[in-house]
């Protein structure tokens, strides 16, 4: 997309946002460097809650649109295809428990990958049992087999065993990758994973606080939400 | 934080999350390249929400301390100062009121930047008038005025309209960075950001969709969260 440079970059922020101090460290520098003129506007945080209230994230179509942008910039970046799916939100319990079942590591990763294409290049619908039946069988294993094992008891509580043992590690949103006791979540957090599998991690182990006593930089009082008069 | 190389990467995923197929294009080449083996586990989002369920993203311990580690590991990188606030959450209103009051565009970046450190670096409580004052005093500036001036109606009606104009401009969190249509949210959105000021932005225009249509890649849908049996 070709930017207008005349605009400026318009910053808007709450001082009750870490990220935001940390953007701020960053963004005036980059303005400078591209020869742009940087206006920071002060907004209430709580305001923007309220005025979103009541709805969750991905309801609210600002972000959706966002969250789609932003994900067509990492596909263009990384050269894989993303398209926009048929079938959303659909059903992902057949997909997750196939997905489960008692396969070679190959094999599970083939299905993974396979079962992903037809989501979010191929726009298939992976709730219907004769559709994910063509997709493995398409992927060289047998999906007849496999379709009915993810139907069982056993394949049910084994998704369900999954998300617990999800939740035992700390993880609260999908996609998390988790190293020995770190926890990285989504893709904006794989560049700290790398240097973290590479022994690099900037993190001082003496300065983290526990879960329950970790500064919660996202939280708004809900004073200053009544108090914008 | 020396990671255990013998650990295996634990990649949790839903199919229902594009972050997490995009996440799954750049994860096995990195096991690979680290030479770990990579565990495939796939969960149930809707369990996790359902797990988490009535609570807002910085009640939830687990992401409140993934969120303080991720910042931790941003300000090392960065090496910039980051402590844990002495007061979080606050009343952020005197702050954000007295940031867009009527002085020079240095002026206000400098005082930003006080009350950023202020916050995030010195532990000081800026919703008190006499520790506002302070700081902007030992800014170089009149922090009396200034005070006085953000107690007005005139700066509580600014800092209403400037959340309107934030919401305008499809704003829902901080920091976001606008430059011309484009929004950008996050710290982790500035890499995006410095590309649409290079203007290399990768986003093809011809395939965006419009607010009302965007795929929703964190939506769920209600059925999974009740079919879970």
């Amino acid at each position: 997309m070709v930017w207008d440079r005349d605009h400026r970059v318009r910053f808007y922020f709450d001082y009750i946002s870490s990220n935001a101090y940390m953007a701020w460290q960053v963004i005036p520098g980059l303005a400078e460097r591209y020869g742009v003129a940087l206006e920071p506007i002060p907004v209430l945080f709580a305001g923007l809650l309220k005025a979103y209230g009541g709805l969750g994230p991905a309801e609210v179509p600002a972000k959706a649109l966002w969250m789609w942008k932003n994900n067509m910039r990492k596909a263009a970046i990384l050269d894989v295809p993303l398209n926009p799916p048929a079938f959303h939100p659909f059903n992902p319990l057949l997909s997750l428990r196939v997905s489960g079942t008692d396969v070679s590591d190959d094999e599970r990763n083939r299905m993974i990958e396979a079962l992903f294409r037809a989501v979010w290049v191929d726009g298939r619908h992976v709730s219907e049992t004769e559709v994910v039946k063509e997709i493995l069988d398409d992927t060289g294993l047998d999906g007849s087999r496999l379709v009915e094992e993810a139907q069982s008891q056993e394949a049910k509580d084994r998704l369900k065993e999954q998300t617990d043992r999800a939740i035992a590690d700390g993880v609260f949103g999908v996609p998390s990758m988790v190293v020995g006791d770190e926890l990285f979540w989504g893709y904006d957090d794989i560049p700290y994973l790398e240097r973290c599998l590479a022994g690099k991690d900037p993190l001082d182990p003496a300065a983290v606080p526990s879960a329950e006593t970790a500064p919660r930089p996202s939280a708004v009082r809900k004073e200053s939400r009544r108090d914008n008069s």
